[in-house]
């Protein structure tokens, strides 16, 4: 019998019972996972013929030649992925130049997050430099002050490093129970690349550190000058200035030709577009750090320099946006990430946090970056509230809202990094919830 | 004073004396490279005033509003690095179908080749599929065999893997002695991602191999159904059937929606756009291991099914495209990579192999995947040959291209892993030479 190769209905894959494809108790088992069964095949599946079959019949793309490789010189996404973009929340904002758009996390695997789907946030919109005419300026209590160019950067010692970069607004809508429905808006101000530069603290040491320099200052050349003060020792520590993101020149969005990557700390500090570097004892108080990216408490004080992004996770699949198609053997996938280094442990729970247990996570776990994390998990079809959780090394647990908000009441915008609830339905579709 | 920001010379930063800007013997100790001096920093460099200086005048994108995040769902690189395009040679091929792309390997950093780079080599142009219509057969020698459309193939366990390919013609025009006088023409035939799918063990368990089968045959859905025998061993080790590559779906060029990865091992073997595997008990012999991608030996025989991918490095920088501007203290950087596992260890000679010294390899220094290297390098402004040899942990040596045609013969297009010697010249230009 020919196998039904190119027969099959189009488009999804029908789902169906395991027992239907007969059980293979050994799949899987290759992970070292403790699994029971195997996966639901699509409705096709097992139907293939033993050694003698015939090869499967040609489509149209098997039977002619393709394009040329002139076709692409700079490659672009399948067509049919062209659901798979950035997004933004029309009503977020008052215009789309200060404004966000998100990572689709539904869609994306590993912990590379690619430049092209790499969330944006700008505060004047996206500037468009000319890099042969960009400097950037270090001065103030500094010994030598200096003006270099691109290539002068480029000539320094150089470094990559994978980090993620989260807005400490992501989840902020959470705060005030919204229900967003949607991993995207809900998660999606985050990325994770490689990038590559040279040390803040190489470019420092150039200019010489004045002893009574305590706080530097990093600013854009956007039309906002968006700006920030960093502790000097931050700087001296880990921070970077970098000209690539995922081996090319950053993109536009991104700061090109020239950002700051302050490793595991909020995102609107690693300055895009970044033309001046000024060394002071004291911090600038700038409007980014005053009227905005603070955290108002419930006494009325709000929280300023909170920069730290704590200890976070996500479940990626299943999500609102990837529902289950029936009961059976799924792998759950997930982020884990923390601003105090690596991810120690995830645990999941699909009972809204009454009973855990810890995954898998995925080599390499790198400090500062994106971890992912896989369960197996057997579905029975029923209801289910599918949490997790992520330790850090430093001992840190992500809260609940609950516990969060008794820290910190619920006027804040900013670092919510509390656990989010998927509420699994009967019927596969999963929704953003909070539990009392 | 006012700084001369914006009012430098655009373009291309002049190079000066280090003794101009004033020495700095502090430069870059952080790195603890044993330094003698500074880098030449750009005539502006220096300029900038101290703690009372003027923030840098504004340019014109500092002056407005830039783009709104809805302007680029998918993004794309800026327009001033139109230059970076993969490139082919459009005489090397009767055809741009059946051809190979090349890596701009010049202007990349780290250790991650963005997709819209990756090289290209196809044997029927790229095939262009419906991933809804695509379905992977996997059959012959197996207990039960399967059709699985692409979303079955999603629910298994998923891992992820930064591994490179390189085509086992690349430097392949070097054999006989051509001088290419590019990195990219003759090392660009390479390219490094985190690939996410299954293990083929996992989908082999899943069919059951019978105890007869010793090799499989893979085969893809274009017009060409490239197809290649494999060893089950390797298959059972390390092979990845992926449908992501840098956390997106893989670019059509790259296989979409599905390819083999089979880490260090030649390229051709990594089968794009995947729709076939067959277990047998023999190699098949197909005409792409037999007519081409065989090693033609000085005493007429052919050495056939040579998968590995040995030992090789190349300096990135200097190169034929980026030549030095004038005597000084540069960073020497390039990249290294082997089939065998990781590099263990990086030379570089500056006198065409006389004298060498060991390199820092950057973090992380993964299996099967390209590493950074770098040396800082005081550049006296004479003449030089730089050469680059890396050494694995199987303490496999880069060999010479006399040492490798004394074994090999110079008849052969494939697996050339010789040093690359590039000629510096007193100007500061390189180019491509082979010594006696």
């Amino acid at each position: 019998m020919r196998p039904t190769f190119w027969r099959g209905k189009p488009g999804r894959s029908k789902l169906i019972d395991p027992n239907d494809v007969g059980f293979n108790r050994r799949a899987m088992l290759g992970l070292g996972a403790a699994l029971t069964g195997t996966l639901a095949l699509g409705r096709n599946a097992a139907l293939a013929q033993s050694e003698g079959a015939s090869p499967p019949a040609d489509a149209p793309w098997s039977q002619s030649q393709g394009s040329g490789v002139v076709d692409r010189p700079y490659g672009r996404p399948a067509d049919f992925e062209a659901g798979v973009i950035r997004r933004n929340i029309p009503w977020l904002t008052a215009t789309s130049e200060s404004s966000a758009s998100f990572t689709p996390l539904q869609d994306l695997h590993g912990i590379i997050t690619p430049n092209g789907l790499f969330f944006e946030r700008h505060h004047s919109g996206r500037a468009d430099i000319d890099p042969s005419q960009h400097r950037l300026m270090i001065h103030g209590m500094v010994e030598r002050p200096l003006l270099l160019s691109l290539q002068d950067i480029q000539r320094f010692p150089q470094v990559s490093r994978t980090h993620f970069i989260e807005c400490s607004a992501n989840g902020g809508m959470h705060w005030r129970s919204s229900q967003l429905n949607s991993l995207q808006f809900a998660h999606g101000m985050i990325g994770c690349a490689e990038w590559t530069g040279v040390r803040l603290s190489t470019l420092l040491e150039e200019v010489g550190i004045r002893k009574e320099a305590r706080w530097v200052m990093v600013e854009g050349a956007d039309g906002a000058h968006m700006n920030r003060s960093l502790p000097l020792e931050k700087c001296l520590d880990d921070c970077l200035v970098v000209y690539a993101q995922n081996g090319e020149a950053l993109r536009p969005e991104q700061g090109y030709p020239l950002r700051l990557v302050v490793p595991g700390w909020e995102g609107s500090v690693s300055i895009k577009w970044l033309r001046r570097i000024k060394l002071g004892d004291r911090p600038w108080h700038s409007r980014e750090e005053t009227a905005k990216y603070t955290d108002l408490m419930p006494d009325g004080t709000a929280r300023g320099f909170s920069f730290l992004m704590e200890a976070k996770s996500v479940i990626t699949f299943p999500c609102p946006e990837k529902p289950l198609s029936g009961a059976g053997l799924y792998e759950i996938r997930g982020l884990a990430w923390t601003g105090n280094g690596k991810v120690k442990r995830v645990d999941v729970s699909m009972d809204g946090g009454i009973t855990w247990q810890s995954v898998r996570l995925h080599e390499p776990v790198l400090s500062k970056a994106l971890t992912r994390f896989t369960l197996p998990w057997r579905w029975d079809g029923k209801p289910a509230l599918l949490q997790s959780r992520a330790i850090d090394e430093t001992g840190y647990v992500q809260p609940t809202i609950a516990a969060l908000r008794k820290r910190r009441g619920s006027n804040s915008v900013y670092h919510n990094d509390s656990i989010q609830t998927w509420q699994l339905k009967a019927d596969g579709s999963v929704f953003d919830v909070q539990l009392g």
